[in-house]
């Protein structure tokens, strides 16, 4: 029998339910679409869509949405009142729920929640509130409210759980990081098991079969070597904000900076909750940082086709510490590489940053087919391939393929349930 | 007319001098050598070798030595003390004195430094405190006590200032980092100063035609790319900090980690004194940190030797940060690159070291010749060739060379001071 899955992604400013059919075993089926914009940016804007009928494109919500709990309610109204939604005429109508969770801690795949096991994922919440809470209100929120549902926690970190031990480990006091659980987790994993399994179908190989530098580059970005379609090495660290530059993070800068940039850094933020302990300099280096800070936008579109110093400073510091990555995961992956992969916005997006980084790697065998690349996305293509190739039979083709995948967390956690027996 | 230079080599725990004799504008010629070590594990021992006769080797301190200027006292005396050493009989004969200063700001060169000019180094020294306190102690000491020599500030930062914009530019708001001085600036420089000079040489290049991936691998660990005989990229930033580990540093790590380790980590450390101000999360990741925090010692000879598990996380974990770094450099020098050079005491000494890191990056062109990099170097031999070689008119040479480099930051400091007509 078929079962409702809705997949919740919960951001700093936004709330996404994407809305799926599915059978036991059986890749999902989109049926619907919705989201909610704006919480830290008021007026808030709702987008709603079924198939590929747009209803609503950023519409001014009129009821009070204050936080991420308040705009999944309405969300879920949404979903419920569309009378054209038949699979869904009432709560009860909803099986599964699925939450990205950003941090996981030693999790190492999807966690059944119930009111018993929900203070589990409490006690990661200090290893990143900034990033779980949000969701685990949530989480709360369908416990309560969607009793007949089950409500699964699918935690970006989980597919880094393959990283061995020597890169994931911090050169600091074993006892320490021990009982403080201090080591590289690493993010954005729905989205790299999601760009694991297309590219390898796309390269006509098995999952486990496939060596790839994965790039998923967004207003949060990060690198990761998959090495026989496993993790095995990433730039996001404990937290989210080691590795690359975000929209407003540093990623990695020299850890002594922020008692230089400000005084007091380690006290409490003002804007700390009784829940929510962030020192003033995590809030620096996640909020007041990145190409924000530097340009004044978070927007990489704007940054890549401008020639103002500012922007193109930006832009190039950004695809130099891509470039890095780029060239560190080579190495590791001791030059076995499929192919080099972009996602997410800026990824996918962006064909002067595409450029800009394969050029920076010539040297380490890729090319690009110029026209391809400038081509964009139809939406429904999920992998392209962007890569030069020699005419048929001739020589001098690249040694490793580009690819730009158009990644999808929900439907990626979505799969994940239909997959799991427990859940059937 | 010939001149006698001292250069002063002030670590934490120990202080150098090396002496020279030099003609304006030609190479120095060492006569003598001393130091002071165990000035954090007292008692003290010293050493000192006149040319190629070795005086004292370890011989207990007798005077009391408790800072770094103390032991700088004794060193000088031991030197005019010694009868046999004509060049230097009284503290008049010394013409120059020049002292390698870890943190040199925005100074891209030398800096002869008076009782007027002092204060500007004072200024730096809230950068890099830690660093910069010692030496400085001991510029006071001869500027009182040596009124007749000229006292140069050689930087370990200078030969980074070729460093691009958008390399050295951190993400963070660009107003606070210029007033407060954050960007990347780098160290080792004295050291990758007579690296590529001395490679160069070897190489049959002139300084400014050799692309080199250098590694100063010792108790502080650091990466450098040069690009045309200039510092192009180095893993070092606002501080030493950041980048490799080292023996008692952590390297990077997310930059939220020591919050994470420990409550109040912005507060002054206790160690703390009135003039050195050293926040608690500076102390642990620059003294409680690195290879000693994983392994208990601070040798990684032992280290490298060793079979015991926490012994070859600590191997391997060092082996995969240095080839990251040679992978990431190895792409911002676009390939071309005439050399991979190692230095530093681990770089000189450990063979096994080596084997790992050129194994890990073979898949760019670099090979070792096993018989040569198992040879110990003589101490005479300033490069030695430690790649593989294809058979004369053979096929297959590697892409790159191996090489390593007996680095020497006093002779390269002395060697500046004979150059600068200012001083003569």
């Amino acid at each position: 029998m078929a079962k409702i899955i809705l997949s919740v992604n919960a951001g700093s400013s936004s709330v996404k339910i994407s809305v799926y059919t599915a059978e036991r075993g059986q890749a999902p089926v989109q049926l619907a679409e919705t989201s909610i914009s704006g919480l830290t940016a008021p007026p808030c804007t709702l987008s709603y869509s079924r198939g590929d009928q747009v209803l609503d494109k950023d519409r001014m919500v009129e009821q009070k949405v204050e936080t991420q709990a308040d705009a999944f309610g309405v969300l879920l109204q949404t979903l419920i009142d569309d009378g054209e939604l038949g699979e869904i005429s009432s709560r009860d109508d909803i099986g599964i729920v699925c939450h990205r969770i950003v941090h996981g801690g030693d999790y190492t795949k999807p966690q059944l929640i119930s009111d018993e096991t929900y203070h589990h994922l409490e006690e990661i919440n200090d290893l990143a509130p900034l990033h779980n809470a949000t969701s685990l209100r949530i989480v709360q929120r369908c416990i309560r409210e969607l009793p007949a549902a089950h409500n699964v926690a699918c935690f970006d970190s989980q597919f880094h759980a393959s990283i061995p031990e020597h890169i994931r480990t911090y050169p600091i006091d074993p006892e320490i990081a021990h009982s403080n659980r201090l080591r590289k987790y690493g993010f954005h994993g729905m989205s790299y098991a999601f760009i694991t399994r297309e590219a390898a179908r796309f390269l006509g190989k098995k999952p486990d079969e496939v060596n790839l530098i994965a790039l998923h580059l967004g207003s949060g970005a990060s690198a990761c070597a998959i090495k026989a379609g496993q993790s095995w090495d990433t730039s996001m660290g404990l937290t989210p904000l080691a590795g690359l530059p975000g929209a407003t993070r540093s990623g990695n800068v020299d850890p002594s900076l922020v008692f230089h940039y400000a005084s007091d850094v380690g006290k409490l933020s003002p804007a700390s909750t009784k829940e929510l302990h962030i020192s003033r300099a995590e809030e620096i280096l996640n909020k007041e940082a990145g190409w924000k800070a530097l340009t004044g936008t978070t927007n990489f579109g704007i940054i890549a086709a401008s020639d103002d110093p500012k922007m193109k400073l930006a832009f190039d510091l950004f695809v130099d510490r891509v470039s890095s990555f780029v060239g560190s995961y080579y190495v590791s992956l001791h030059g076995k590489v499929d192919a080099l992969v972009f996602a997410g916005g800026i990824g996918e997006k962006s064909d002067r940053l595409r450029r800009a980084v394969v050029d920076n790697v010539a040297c380490l065998g890729f090319k690009l087919d110029e026209a391809a690349n400038a081509e964009k996305l139809d939406g429904k293509t999920t992998v392209k391939d962007i890569g030069a190739h020699a005419a048929e039979g001739g020589e001098g083709s690249p040694k490793h393929g580009v690819l730009v995948c158009l990644t999808d967390e929900q439907f990626e956690m979505a799969r994940t349930c239909a997959e799991d027996p427990e859940l059937w």
